[in-house]
């Protein structure tokens, strides 16, 4: 075939599963109707509903998306992770964003919901719902990322290894990132209010979880883009995501953007929390038993979502390789893709608005020849900074073999190597990471 | 007050209501405890689920959005209204989209979904919707409005001389516009799959609701950014919106896109179909009884959304002012904010992204003194074109009476008059275009 001939004549002529059913002539005399085989399958379709429809709409019932469970630590099943291959564009469904909690969310009622802003401030305030709702709001789109998320933990290889179910969908190694337009209160207009003290330089926020989950933040984020978000893709946030009020502060790790908020206080120095000592605290090896505290900003990561792993191409022929980038450094600029096991690299298509801190939708049409392979992403940040490889990964933490390093060692915190995908002569896509 | 003040400053101090109260200083020894008081109403907040989460997330108990129903014609309960007021951002959420039926929808089993395109094309295909989503994919933030929408006849006054009910809120005035991202194949693609045949100029598509609601389309529209989408906002479209796909004709009126779509046929001239030349069409009275057929693009418009109509407020002090402005033109360029019966006008900001077609949330900060007033907002498109007063939006349909005629013939199509709210002393905001 001509490499000459458009991109468009191209998918059905490859494809033998996608062929377009080519069908003859069937117009009537009236011009609309159709062939009468045609015609009755139609007819099936439509099952009408006397009842109209709700005053909050529903699903299709042929529609099953839906998170899965990620029982880390039973019995409180507060996890949760995004369907990310079955979603389209760059938005997460509210009902569908991730969750990973580690205590029991409370149940606010709204008319009893106060925040309390004290500490290092000239007026302690105490604000009602309704009062943060009359202050002057900001709207962005922005994701949410898990500290955890796509750790070698949850690959294929190390997850077997520490004796847990090897994942069986891309969900569930990189399902723990979501991306909402959330809307609040920018967190500068309130502290301005209360009146920051000289000599303030962290805040440390509280929630009203049951283990009362805390995170501190430099002052410098605080004043600079973080809301306090009561609305999440143009609904009350949700009650999984903090509902009323959270903090949002976009592009870093997930813990910063402490839910059901009940309490800032402004302070001159970070509280070292239960969790930042501990579960979040990282002891790497060239440290000797120190640990690395405080980590900000998500750095740059790409995955290829379609084809990933768990699906199966049907046959030969044109594929839409589709995914997300993002970065909590500010915005994606480029995303390149691999299907030749990262011989050669295409620029994929960037679909607009591609925005500081959002999840990016790419996309690059392939044509698969039914041969083995791996296809594979990597992204580069508007800072020029590029998605690094496992290798490349390990060696910034100070791991000069992190492939074998990491089958015993499954922790890490905000991993974001290159996610090569291989694809077997049947179609069935694997993870290789630690292949 | 000094107007040299920072707006920060302004909002509590001017405001009775909102006066956030100020607490005494109640930090322990530990730092981070509530006082006494504070810390029993905290855990009152407190009521543990032992369920977890649902694999598809809910609303908090204390939600109750809602979209209302708008019985046009009873019995069949097919047209609903976006709760416009209530919602944040630009992103409509998908169970709050308004519906404007005419006919009972169909209950698609993806499986047995085909769609067929025929007509004048080389080669007649017929997809199914696994077919349909292999095909090169875009996404688009973009709004989908009721021809209707806002029309004289919903308004306080014509509505009730019409023997209808007057309207108690602003989702029952402007509620027929939802804004989405919607992802879908280009028609582009497969209609050049098809091969177009010279001298074919439209388009008719069908859908499978009981009614087989049809639409003509141009074929330069179609070629252009036209989508057939089965995406919103990330999921499968909405039952309700043409599950399992739609036609997306960005900026034209929503009857251009046709849901459940079953079949498009290429023509070589508009079909006249039942709605086209029957309630679509528009009898004006310069046209001495010919019908005004086929509107195109949505015009610029903006409301105000808080204040509006049903809402009160509760005192003087600072409000923001915010409302959503829209054009199928392409992007809003400028929205000005009058609070003083327009005699003077300021600008409001526009929240980024500012996308073409698509709702644009603005915002401005407003200072009540408790005097009654009149609120309005009046947009600018890219192109410069302003949203018009009611008189100015007559004169282009040829009435030159517009506040009168409108009282007593109140139908009208495309309307984008600007929308005038007076805010009585006790707080209360009334609809005023026909005042």
């Amino acid at each position: 075939m001509s490499s000459k001939q458009s991109d468009r004549r191209r998918f059905l002529k490859d494809s033998v599963a996608l062929a377009g059913l080519a069908v003859g002539a069937m117009g009537s005399e009236t011009g609309l109707a159709l062939g009468q085989d045609a015609a009755k399958e139609a007819a099936k379709e439509v099952r009408p509903s006397s009842k109209g429809y709700p005053v909050y709409g529903e699903n299709s019932r042929f529609v099953t998306t839906a998170r899965k469970h990620d029982y880390e630590k039973k019995p409180f099943p507060g996890k949760m992770v995004t369907p990310l291959q079955d979603i389209e564009g760059i938005i997460t469904p509210s009902p569908l964003h991730f969750v990973a909690d580690h205590s029991r969310p409370p149940d606010t009622n709204p008319l009893e919901y106060r925040l309390l802003i004290h500490g290092m401030v000239d007026r302690p305030l105490n604000f009602t719902l309704d009062e943060l709702k009359r202050l002057p709001s900001e709207t962005r789109i922005c994701f949410v990322e898990c500290i955890g998320n796509s750790a070698p933990g949850k690959h294929d290889g190390p997850a077997m290894r520490e004796g847990k179910v090897a994942p069986t969908s891309v969900m569930e190694i990189h399902g723990r990132t979501s991306c909402s337009e959330w809307t609040g209160v920018p967190l500068s207009v309130v502290l301005n209010e209360a009146g920051v003290q000289k000599g303030a330089s962290w805040i440390v926020s509280e929630g009203a979880d049951s283990g009362r989950f805390s995170n501190s933040l430099p002052i410098t984020k605080a004043m600079d883009d973080t809301l306090l978000a009561y609305s999440q893709n143009g609904e009350a946030v949700r009650p999984e995501q903090g509902y009323p009020v959270r903090l949002l502060v976009p592009g870093w790790h997930g813990p910063f953007s402490v839910k059901w908020l009940r309490q800032i206080k402004v302070v001159d120095e970070p509280y070292m929390t239960k969790m930042e000592v501990s579960t979040h605290a990282y002891l790497k090896p060239n440290l000797k038993g120190k640990a690395r505290w405080f980590h900000f900003e998500m750095q740059p990561k790409s995955v290829i979502l379609r084809p990933a792993l768990g699906q199966r191409l049907p046959g030969r022929g044109f594929y839409e390789i589709t995914g997300l980038a993002w970065s909590g450094t500010g915005a994606i600029r480029r995303v390149e893709v691999s299907t030749d096991g990262g011989r050669s690299w295409k620029d994929a298509k960037l679909q607009e608005p591609v925005l500081r801190m959002a999840h990016t939708r790419f996309r690059l049409g392939w044509t698969w020849d039914g041969e083995e392979t791996v296809l594979q992403s990597r992204c580069t940040d508007e800072h020029g900074e590029v998605q690094p490889t496992l290798e490349a990964f390990g060696r910034s933490w100070g791991i000069p073999n992190a492939k074998e390093y990491w089958q015993h060692h499954t922790a890490a915190f905000h991993f974001n190597g290159i996610q090569p995908w291989k694809i077997d002569r049947d179609g069935s896509v694997h993870d290789a990471m630690f292949l």
